[in-house]
């Protein structure tokens, strides 16, 4: 990625030397340094949050539509509580057996693939896509990565050279190759997209060892259809020896109201499942379900043990998730939720020239801004947009390779009225 | 590591096949499949802990001097509330600023030496290290790496390619040199034994980038003295131009009782410090406090951003340990229950034969088991002194290249009573 198009997908971060006016701000920047990321011009000070809602220390609040960690809504009563029970009572690892940390992963197992019986516990989608990678290298004895071209998986050194999207210079190592995102038009060439990189691949002397997506592309732009193009690319290198890692910390967990996986909209079964961010509504932690023999043949050259992985406090807090999923129909609801969001912004693109492309699934979209005139992407009027939803009290953020595509990732739980609220403030910016 | 070595130190682990009769344990192995490391031959089912006990399914109770990551005391009061308080209210990332994460960073800042004065807070210890090894490749544009022969730094790929103990078969890169392990005798050798290292890396084509250690050389068998030692091999590497990242995960937040850091009692200021296990008293977090120039040289390259690192619970979480061990005069007591444990294993060293070397200091100390006649290391005896504690109701482990020292590494909170329950055990054990 050029240090251009970086620029851009940063446009709603904030810029240390633009605004220390705020000592909170340059608290915040003399504490973090370079590492400091803050969203907006003006950084926002949060002390509360609850359901979709976020509050700030000036009393206003925010409609949360980009956070996709909160999940089932922020400070879920029943997450909460499963955490206070078990942190009181035992926290301890995985050196000894204990009864929630194995009942919650046959809870996850049952929304699982049969083939993928083993389930290590990690405490970021970062640890389980770098374990996932050598397991695949460790199954296959080869080292080939594909990726989409502004992909991210992580920011340990082995996922950071799989995640595109955070390379600021240079970065590309020999044994990885990027693929187009599947837009709906190149989408169906999927299979073709991915034979070309393995074809690369071994022009540099690597067999593939996987392809890492995550099926809604998010950091990509967010590409969802059509159901099924996915099928094409796992095939291909499947018949070349190599695996298919579902990368679920974007779509999983009923995102996409279709599935409670990103690749079973794809009709895909993965060869190792890979999830984090909304796994514990919070509570830090990830995983990899991977097949026994492929886990097992990684295990023969290296020990891996998690310290804080499978934690039964972090065990508790995963039930509850899926729990609440199911008791509140989340699931059911970030269909029809994102389906009136979907219809909503497909009204408005009619009458407004910059809307361009709406896609995603469920509670998960991309909406692509454009200039009027030559329907080219407009990454200054989508940070106008975003900063302008941050006036009108509602958090979304950017993605895509120009950073001209709107990222809009509610809480599962949003209701009718908080979906109207969002159409009507974005209603507002857009025409403003 | 040879395979040999590697199953000696497991010899405390649970070896599948062995006992399936369990069905919690056998529930467990189909769970993680291979990634399944269970302590003892017949793995314990935990339901409860609290200060320094544990409590099993059956009823019995175990006094934990093993675990160092409840440090505090398992399920403490204090850390407790302040973690269900928090997660009630607000949980989220650092792209917004929250109070309490600045006010967290301050307070491990007013423990740190100055000039590490920007904090990345991570979720793992893992993550810690992997990013600090980065950061001194960053900022010294050079790539060998020089650890101990038993170290362990980490489970991602890069930390696992500078943890020996964590390789079955190979696994040294060309850019790693692995050092000694510290002994009595060879300690104040360490700068000659850097000095070596480096000219074995500029040999093989790789200038220093960091001298990697933890300054208790856990997984080596426990090195903590002559205090001061460190400081010739941090020279060395620094003339190199290289830097010194103190791995802490093991001896930080007061484990040692002469010191708040394991280098402090070095006398040395490191050029990194990361940090983990304890620091959150098994909520899960982790971070790596460096030079803003180093972490900046850095950030040219590559972005950075951690999900769950620095959000507002763990913040919380790691306050409460920072206050409790200052209320509770945390450091004090493991000087003074460490030297009342070392003192008692000493006397019992005069009357028992097997018992060799007793090192450490404050609560972490290794105890090398050898056989009476030749003074060799004793693994086996080693095994039949954990599992022999075990029946006693007393949890240990082992450490070291030959898998014969004995890891003794209580909550700081131990008591005198518990001392001499340890204490108590022991010579039955040792005497049986």
């Amino acid at each position: 990625m050029s240090e251009e198009t970086r620029q851009i997908l940063d446009m709603n971060a904030f810029r240390p030397g633009v605004t220390q006016a705020d000592p909170a701000v340059a608290r915040r920047l003399r504490n973090l340094g370079a590492a400091s990321v803050l969203f907006y011009r003006e950084p926002i000070e949060m002390v509360a949050a609850r359901g979709a809602w976020m509050e700030a220390k000036d009393g206003r609040r925010y409609l949360d539509c980009y956070n996709n960690v909160p999940s089932v809504g922020h400070s879920h009563p029943q997450v909460v509580a499963a955490v206070c029970d078990q942190i009181g009572r035992l926290n301890t690892n995985t050196r000894y057996v204990v009864e929630v940390v194995d009942t919650y992963i046959d809870a996850l197992k049952a929304k699982l693939p049969e083939s993928l019986e083993n389930v290590v516990l990690t405490c970021s989608g970062s640890e389980a896509n770098d374990l996932a990678l050598r397991v695949a290298r460790a199954a296959t004895r080869a080292r080939g990565v594909i990726v989409t071209e502004t992909a991210y998986h992580g920011n340990t050194e082995l996922t950071t050279q799989v995640s595109p999207s955070a390379w600021k210079r240079g970065g590309k190592p020999d044994w990885v190759e990027c693929i187009p995102a599947p837009t709906p038009k190149t989408a169906r060439n999927f299979g073709e997209s991915v034979a070309r990189a393995m074809a690369a691949l071994q022009a540099r002397g690597h067999r593939v060892a996987a392809l890492l997506a995550d099926s809604i592309f998010s950091s990509d732009g967010v590409y969802a259809d059509p159901q099924g193009f996915l099928d094409a690319g796992v095939e291909a290198v499947r018949l070349a020896g190599g695996l298919f890692i579902a990368d679920e910390v974007q779509p999983g967990f009923a995102r996409t109201g279709s599935a409670f996986w990103g690749f079973a909209r794809h009709g895909v079964v993965p060869d190792m499942v890979t999830m984090g961010k909304p796994m514990g509504n919070g509570f830090p932690m990830a995983g990899l379900a991977a097949r026994p023999e492929h886990l097992a043949m990684f295990c023969r050259d290296v020990g891996y043990f998690n310290t804080f992985g499978g934690n039964p406090v972090a065990a508790a807090a995963g039930l509850a998730v899926l729990r609440v999923i199911a008791d509140e129909g989340l699931e059911e609801n970030a269909a029809w939720a994102g389906g009136r969001l979907k219809s909503g912004l497909g009204r408005l693109a009619k009458e407004t020239g910059c809307l361009g492309e709406i896609r995603g699934a469920g509670l998960f979209l991309g909406v692509d801004i454009r200039k009027a005139e030559s329907g080219r992407p407009d990454p200054d009027r989508t940070s106008g947009i975003i900063n302008g939803l941050r006036d009108e009290g509602v958090l979304i953020g950017a993605a895509g390779k120009h950073g001209a595509t709107l990222k809009i990732r509610p809480p599962l739980c949003l209701s009718a009225e908080e979906v109207d609220h969002f159409l009507g403030a974005f209603e507002r910016v857009v025409a403003g």
